[in-house]
């Protein structure tokens, strides 16, 4: 059946009611997190400032499975469950024997996977009585989900867009504002660490470091704000298990178990939230290779050091044991897509340095490429950030038509490209360059990370 | 079951497999398209130099369905069967006892209707043998409707668009050239129509009627190119049917049938997808209210004539009969949304001038209203074209409130707002105004008609 179709669907009924745990599956203990001041492992009191109690007991929780909220689960209706395709027409392009299917994050309101943790988490906020949330967006795909969420939950928003993005990008700021979201370029001269970071730097185009520190100081300094990160966290990896969960359902409609899952990295949700549910199969002997995506420009899991490191530039988010590229890292303003956070989540930092997960990083150009032959054979032009794993798709179909391997690929499809259409357009006039990251960058990182004793070196 | 659920889904086993055609159902006789130089009937050949004869054929079918080719139906499986939304939120926020439905055509890859009749158009076009199609686009949907069709049938696309649109919406631009279509700003210098307004008016900021008339010189000039129309013909609001054919499917399993049924009108093949197929049950003596919504700033159908009038400014195109403003018509540049052609779609002018059909128009400034109102209570931005016909169901919603009465209540969602957010910024920060189209301007354009007789007068 399934394999004559174009998607396989799912009812609402059908939505799965549990977000899945991967902490009590993982293959060896977690590094805790420290606190920034002390160097002392972090208890859960600490994060009272920025985050709503329920979420800091899902970061630390040992459950396998967590019930999805009643309230979370009617607004995940307006466009859960999502379609799994199956990408007959890129297969074709390729001539591969490989089947490809793709789980398609776009059709959410904002655009990308990022609503699924974003309602979760202005759901938790409002329970606990809390008015305002503050946070810290990229590219602006981070900050129009928590703006779409804060919308429909009654919440006040405040987004910190990199100025970068925010002066190249002015149409993810204004779909922010059209949902009453007020949002503002960073650094700023709202907070401290934006007057500190202008103050020697003027023009400084911003990061995700930065914007986190502002966020973070927003949220601690008002009684009535929590602070929302979009990534990293292990409460964001939970609430983006549905796509995973729900991948693996619409397989097994199909017949299917899959060969190969790729996914973009930036902070790693998006990626965690495809594969967990397919990396607890893996624990338990299961064959699949697990591919994390991330560009060259922004090289963390691929070439970063596996050691603690501050979650932010202004050192006030907690210090954790991830891949990372040094948290004073600015990324290279060539660079088109998001993806361009120094870490990343330590859950998956720890299955990548475990094997389980497996690292690749991709120059942007040979990204764009892929992109365009997926949109110019499927119809759908994918983020730029989600170009990556289509990058690697690609290549795996293209392997399988050397070998003859009939192998079953599963793509995290996490976004549109609407909002990046004038990257598309420097691709397209020979603007966009690639970048290698220089090993000095890393190695002078090396100097700046906290003097903290890891308990599980 | 269904009033439990947000969306109502089909399977896409459950697609519908005919388009139904509206000519042998009409309360009476269609005056004929008349030649545009002889004003004499058109005959079938007449037409060959600029659509397919497959294409010519369903202009003219007396048929009540045609049946949909394998091909169309399998890139209408990216995003087909489109879900019915039922508004719970909507109806929550404005606390009316009316049951609002959305047919949310959004998510098809460029995202609109448009697509519906693009592939069928771009599928016919090449079983003939044609290379290229040329069209022409005002801000962008179909444009980049046929580009993506064109892309996926292995087509040529050049799209003349018209060029203030150009200039200020270049990500649609850039859209179609991901897909590979060529897009010239009009009127260019490509053609005698665009060369010749130039000449008089070299900064003219172009209308779709010149755009035609540059599409249409462009196919007729050009031995292996045709032409396509987005809107206004018979074999696009065919195609379109899918809508309404799949709309009227969900309301049936979720035991409705509606009261209403509201669609915005550009040429009409929107609304007329939508409600064609339930104009069939009320010519059988079903009640229903169907609702065209139109902006004030482009009257057709509430204030335009309802006589012959040439398709496009040059006079190139057939001559039809129509609701018209004038071939001359040039958009207000103070105007946010499309709906910007000076005529509409025979079939439904006839059903308005017949009573079958209510026609309203509204400013601008409530409808950014209402599609705000929308936006932050479902999550979905509407495009400002939608937004007429949004603003139409939360009036007749608020009514409801007034009178208590429970109807049930259908919009044709056509399309998102992703490339307008610049005209949301500008209601936002206050620089949109109303414009009334002036009365002058109505009788000025009577004087333009064609001399032409018209024999069902």
């Amino acid at each position: 059946m399934a394999s004559e179709e174009t998607k396989i669907t799912l009812r609402e009924s059908e939505l799965p009611q549990r977000w899945y745990n991967i902490n009590p599956d993982l293959p060896a203990p977690l590094a805790p997190p420290l606190h920034p001041k002390t160097g002392k492992p972090l208890a859960p009191g600490d994060l009272a400032p920025l985050f709503p109690m329920a979420l800091i007991m899902q970061e630390v929780s040992m459950e396998p499975y967590i019930e999805i909220p009643d309230e979370v689960m009617r607004i995940y209706r307006l466009w859960r469950p999502t379609p799994l395709y199956r990408a007959h027409r890129l297969e074709k392009h390729l001539g591969t024997p490989a089947r490809i299917y793709y789980k398609n994050e776009s059709f959410s309101p904002p655009g990308s996977h990022k609503p699924n943790t974003a309602v979760a988490q202005a759901y938790y906020n409002k329970q606990e009585g809390v008015k305002r949330i503050a946070t810290e967006t990229g590219a602006g795909q981070w900050g129009s989900a928590l703006a779409f969420a804060c919308c429909l939950m009654g919440l006040e928003c405040t987004v910190y867009m990199v100025r970068a993005s925010y002066e190249q990008k002015p149409y993810r700021r204004m779909l922010m504002e059209s949902w009453g979201a007020a949002c503002y370029p960073s650094p700023s001269d709202l907070t401290n660490a934006g007057r500190t970071i202008r103050a020697k730097d003027p023009d400084s185009p911003g990061s995700l470091g930065i914007a986190i520190s502002e966020a973070v100081e927003d949220a601690a300094t008002h009684d009535d704000t929590k602070y929302s990160l979009g990534s990293v966290l292990n409460h964001v990896l939970l609430h983006q298990t549905i796509v995973g969960l729900e991948a693996k359902e619409q397989l097994r409609l199909a017949g299917e178990e899959p060969d190969i899952i790729v996914g973009c990295v930036g902070g790693g949700s998006n990626f965690s939230g495809l594969a967990f549910p397919f990396v607890k199969d893996k624990l338990k002997g299961k064959q699949v290779d697990i591919i994390a995506c991330e560009p060259e420009a922004c090289p963390t899991l691929t070439r970063g050091l596996y050691r603690y490191d501050y979650g932010d530039t202004a050192q006030l988010a907690p210090v954790v044991k991830m891949y990372t590229l040094g948290h004073t890292f600015v990324p290279e303003p060539i660079h088109a897509g998001g993806l361009r956070y120094h870490g990343d989540a330590p859950q998956l930092c720890l299955l990548v340095n475990k094997g389980v997960i497996e690292a690749r990083a991709y120059h942007q150009l040979a990204t764009f490429e892929a992109a365009l032959t997926f949109a110019r054979a499927e119809g759908f032009l994918p983020a730029p950030e989600t170009a990556h794993c289509v990058r690697a798709a690609v290549d795996e179909a293209l392997k399988c038509k050397q070998t003859g391997q009939e192998k079953c690929i599963l793509i995290a499809y996490s976004g549109h490209g609407f909002f990046d259409l004038a990257a598309y357009d420097k691709y397209h006039t020979g603007q966009l360059e690639d970048y290698e990251y220089p090993q000095e960058k890393i190695e002078a990182a090396l100097k700046e990370l906290p003097q903290v004793t890891d308990p599980t070196a």
